[in-house]
């Protein structure tokens, strides 16, 4: 039976999840997935660090509360985040990243997750900051160092969509995709068909912790972009920065918009896509649109996300599921270690 | 580079729709795949067959028309249909089984997988009837002969459902499904939204090719239920035979079922399901039902497929695509071609 050693960077809602679900479920993941997983240490910049080789336990961790320098009520803790030693000297096999997603520069998660790669450590992470900006050379340093970097929820969640694509779509002739990606809009949306407008949804959707005080990110289109360029580089072999993904949101659609499409039997979404030219190049935008009620993302409402897939062979495949949450994100990282397991077990 | 011999045992549309891609693609398919392939035999009960160890063309056979012995047309065929020789004798690594599918005892493919497994060779097939009936057999028979028995095409052709569930799932608790696996009864109950009455919406897709001359198999839910056989035997781990699942189909869902059924913002649909049970057992059942307007599948409408799984960490998690045409369907097959080529690359 195989037991991995990981270490969580980062210790809010997602890496807590994952704690939990280790608590919950790890004696069943040795029968049904063939390994197990030991916490090794844990490190935050709010609430500090620990560190234990013999493993510190889930379910303590998940019971710490969320209170600044808490991992020091650990004997192995301290209020400081000894963010290297957890990444380097912890013992981990594997670092689970979830810290939060920097649009700018992904800084400081692509610096931890460096650090783990250097060391010879997989990382799995659910944080779009270094993906977006830093996969290709975050993935070539992986692999030169022979180890995994994997990063499923980083779009959608849990739901299976990098994985998904690369597992089960090689030979369709994958030639781009469209996609609700941020659940928030998209219930935004939604609330407004229904006769709410614009600020009242953006209000009903924060009253839900669906949005941020500052819902820009998610209604200006900022959030579906990173996840745009996170897709077209990893399924259509694309280089983009975000710069060059043209991007707007929905805070300029009017109830009028809504109401009068959905008389024509459309739905407006805010939809991230890129496609392959015929001279390989590959073009990316973000932007609301109305969609007619056959198309495969018409159907897609409130929170839930989707992606379908363009492709020669097989027309639009459509996969759809949660876009966030705390146990579905920290499931993206269990099947990313399912993914390094397969690997290993297989190698 | 590696090169498969594959030997094609029916050739209807679907390998028909093989040897396309295999005529067009093949060079790709060395790039992108990393393996080509090399059609050796081919049979077929009406057309013939045909044997070269050194390969037979495939633009050739795909411009073979669909006459009595037409096999007999090739310096290597003849009008008679040697299958067994085609399956054992012709050098195949891999069978490719897409004969019709016969509900009741699944023959001939079931003796034609079972002699492509005896004698060593992968066997990847679109048709349900062995797998409905015969999976645990022959999927003993590949482990014990260290091969490939792979099935993706016998539900909801090309599009990834069985593999999906195996490669991206294990971990989220997976402990249910609900389908729409079966198009042209779909198709049919979408036309009756649009104000059809029954036999006409059976007859546009009869119309469309979507239905057979006699559409009993599709509509009365009897292709659903060895779908649901197969999915809830390969996924809950069920031991389900065909007999086991309760089954009822569309025709004597009335006009005013469906309109009463919009008017309260919901569309009927024919469901085929199945669950665990606390105790561990599995039920299932195809069944029509109205679905409420948020239900994953509610917006599933004409030909496509969709399959919504219900997991424990994700909640609901959708794919939908198509569920027939040759292409489609040939691509499922090179889809567990390359599955085949995955495992033994690694291993």
């Amino acid at each position: 039976m195989t037991e991995y050693k990981i270490a969580l960077v980062g210790f809010g809602g997602v890496n807590r999840a994952l704690a939990q679900l280790i608590a919950e479920r790890n004696a069943r993941w040795q029968q049904e997935l063939g390994f197990s997983l030991k916490i090794v240490g844990v490190t935050d910049l709010f609430l500090g660090s620990a560190i234990d080789r013999d493993g510190l336990d889930a379910a303590t961790l998940v019971a710490l509360p969320a209170s600044k320098g808490a991992l020091a009520q650990l004997a192995q803790g301290s209020a400081e985040a000894f963010n290297e030693a957890v990444i380097k000297q912890s013992g981990a096999d594997i670092i689970a990243e979830a810290t939060f997603t920097n649009p700018k520069d992904g800084e400081p998660a692509a610096t931890f997750c460096r650090w783990a790669l250097e060391a010879g450590k997989h990382v799995v992470t659910t944080n779009k900051g270094p993906v977006a900006l830093h996969a290709q050379s975050l993935k070539a340093l992986a692999k030169a160092k022979g180890v995994s970097f994997e990063y499923e929820g980083a779009v959608m969640s849990g739901t299976p969509v990098l994985r998904m694509a690369r597992q089960t779509l090689p030979g369709a002739g994958l030639v781009g995709f469209e996609g609700i990606l941020n659940g928030t809009s998209n219930y935004v949306l939604t609330r407004m068909e229904e006769g709410l407008g614009f600020a009242e949804a953006v209000a009903k959707a924060q009253e839900l912790g669906y949005a941020e005080a500052d819902p820009s990110a998610d209604v200006e289109g900022y959030d579906v972009r990173l996840k745009v360029v996170i897709l077209a580089n990893e399924l259509l072999g694309a280089c983009l920065q975000v710069s060059d993904v043209a991007c707007s949101g929905i805070s300029a659609i009017t109830c009028d918009d809504i109401q009068q499409a959905l008389a024509s039997g459309q739905r407006w979404k805010l939809i991230g896509a890129a496609s392959r030219n015929q001279d390989g190049s590959v073009q990316a935008s973000v932007q609301a649109r109305p969609l007619p009620g056959n198309h495969p993302l018409a159907g897609i409402s409130g929170a839930t996300n989707a992606v379908a897939f363009d492709t020669k062979l097989l027309g639009a495949v459509t996969v759809s599921g949660p876009g966030a949450g705390r146990i579905e994100t920290a499931f993206a990282l269990l099947s990313d270690i399912v993914a390094i397991h397969a690997t290993k077990h297989s190698a």
